[in-house]
């Protein structure tokens, strides 16, 4: 299992630099009717399946699975609903904390935002420079959301 | 993959002899929006995911993982929509044809169905004489719809 403990920010495009470590994700959803997320991901040349019960603050049971790449890519083209999901993913450490962070794609450029896994809901974290509103509590910026609804539908 | 092409029928009770290599299934399912499936299943000590794409005469797409059975419990316990499915699993070989017969439990009890997986949609088969009436495309009987809407709630 576990229980994922998340929080996602806004990313300063004007502050945030980039490293050269950046990887493809394409990503689709099953979407189900009892608010549980399945998800087929393909991250640079690895394949993964991935199911997510519903958020309840900033923790979310997840267990995910990695599988054959040319199966996640079969599963994306025939059993996931459209749009998929474009972005490159970044992973930055600052102060021993993990930071992921993902450029969009496709309907969702112009988005970057940055993930942070925690071990627990009243951690202490130092927030990079580049960092700026939090939305962990915003659903619209949900992956499995913006797939649906896309940034270039609601951005200001 | 694959694609998975399955032949149904109902179990004649008189004539049917279980062997005693039952094993118990417990499964669940998380109900999409496209008609695709989404099965977690504990079949006697192991765990499996399983994705199966919408179902095209007998022919239908199939993708199943193994994965830690501690985790498939806690899906099922967790993700899965209620009610379980349960029912013992037998597999019987008759002239070379691997043959699964599953004798529900639960609401479903007094349903017994047997299925037999082909290479083609138009091989022929010999059928042993414990098999009645071919149910292949009554879509009542998929586990998925056997979950929501048990036997005991439309048998004759």
């Amino acid at each position: 299992m576990g229980l994922e403990i998340e929080r996602k920010f806004l990313v300063n495009h004007r502050l945030w630099q980039p490293p050269d470590n950046g990887i493809l994700y394409r990503q689709g959803y099953i979407y189900t009717h009892n608010g549980n997320t399945v998800r087929l991901r393909i991250a640079g040349d690895k394949g993964y399946i991935t199911l997510k019960g519903k958020s309840k603050g900033m923790a979310r049971s997840e267990f995910e699975y990695e599988i054959p790449l040319q199966e996640a890519g079969e599963m994306l083209d025939t059993l996931c609903d459209r749009p998929l999901i474009e972005k490159i993913r970044y992973r930055v450490k600052v102060s021993e904390l993990m930071w992921e962070v993902d450029e969009f794609l496709g309907d969702n450029q112009g988005l970057i935002l940055a993930e942070v896994e925690l071990s627990s809901e009243n951690q202490e974290i130092i927030l990079p420079n580049w960092i700026g509103e939090e939305v962990t509590q915003d659903s619209r910026y949900y992956n499995s959301n913006l797939a649906k609804n896309s940034y270039s539908q609601w951005r200001k």
